[in-house]
């Protein structure tokens, strides 16, 4: 435990700024020195930021995204195409697929994956409503935007089970070579994916 | 401008967040969604760390410290060797001489380093509080614990100017190897400095 450098108030700060993935102990420092340096400009915008967020953020009742209105701004965009419906593990993930940009679509996020070493079953994950969705009628294909982790395919291969009955086309992500990517740092099951789902050039 | 994945609300959270040293873009969208799912254990204390440290926070008149108390928590701890007064050029250097636990001494915090560059000039730093406080009488050294490059040397050698009336004597921090150092990894002018500040084992 280090000496404390300045009073117990910022200290806190700094112990709390230093649970923030990204920031560690050395950089929760700096961190709270910049921010006690510019707190008009960024400490005092940010603490109404965080009570604004504190006070409105919820769970969609229909998708399980975070949002700050329920339905989310998803769900309740109109201009999204109802009829794929992209599901995805975590809250994160949606928004990584949203900065893609390539889906104009609506999600439904599990709130994990099946991992029966981290005692994760179907009833952990937000599921029952992904098939009373589906029922509905309007989703004709459902795309399964799940790691390519042992986890996110079995959870991918459960689902697709789930959804047999119903009259839907289960899509997955294509493997491959990532954009950017340099083939000698690629794994081998990465170069096989690439290799097996070729195209014409 | 990637699209906005959430509510403004949210957005604005991750833009702030994003100017916050240690943090980009991409971190800070990271950071926002922790912060959010932890918001009981981790938001909620940070915002009220935030509104603790907005209320309280001040410059200390006599040392130029940032503490919530003026004058500052090091000005007033009494069992501080008061005839060591140690000169740093940013808050930032008081904190990390404070983490080395190897003073027990009082601080003058410049606010900067002489640099006609970036045209900040004797006016511009903490220098005429600390003629005062040296010609107060009870300090007998002033270490000068400013960085080894040019505008910190600079800022050194004009200090000993000023204070050369003054019945006091005048230090600087070693030269030499850092703890843990490689020496092949050194650059010429820290070996040489090393080399010459020899001791004997």
């Amino acid at each position: 435990m280090p000496r404390a450098v300045a009073g117990p108030e910022i200290e806190r700060l700094i112990q709390l700024l230093a649970r923030v993935p990204g920031l560690g102990p050395r950089s929760a420092r700096r961190a709270a020195l910049h921010l006690i340096k510019k707190r008009e400009q960024l400490m005092s915008p940010l603490a109404s930021a965080f009570e604004d967020v504190l006070g409105k953020i919820c769970t969609c009742r229909v998708c399980g995204n975070i949002d700050v209105r329920d339905p989310c701004s998803i769900c309740i965009d109109d201009t999204r195409d109802p009829a794929l419906l992209v599901v995805v593990a975590d809250v994160a993930d949606l928004w990584a697929l949203e900065r893609a940009a390539a889906l104009n679509a609506r999600y439904h996020v599990l709130g994990g994956t099946l991992s029966p070493l981290d005692g994760i079953g179907p009833d952990d994950l937000n599921l029952a409503a992904l098939v009373g969705r589906v029922q509905g009628g309007t989703v004709t294909e459902v795309l399964l935007a799940l790691g390519a982790t042992v986890d996110g395919q079995t959870t991918a291969h459960y689902i697709t089970e789930l959804l047999r009955e119903a009259n839907v086309k289960v899509t997955r992500l294509a493997h491959g070579v990532p954009v950017g990517g340099e083939l000698d740092y690629l794994d081998e099951g990465t170069l096989s994916a690439a290799i097996r789902a070729r195209t014409s050039f």
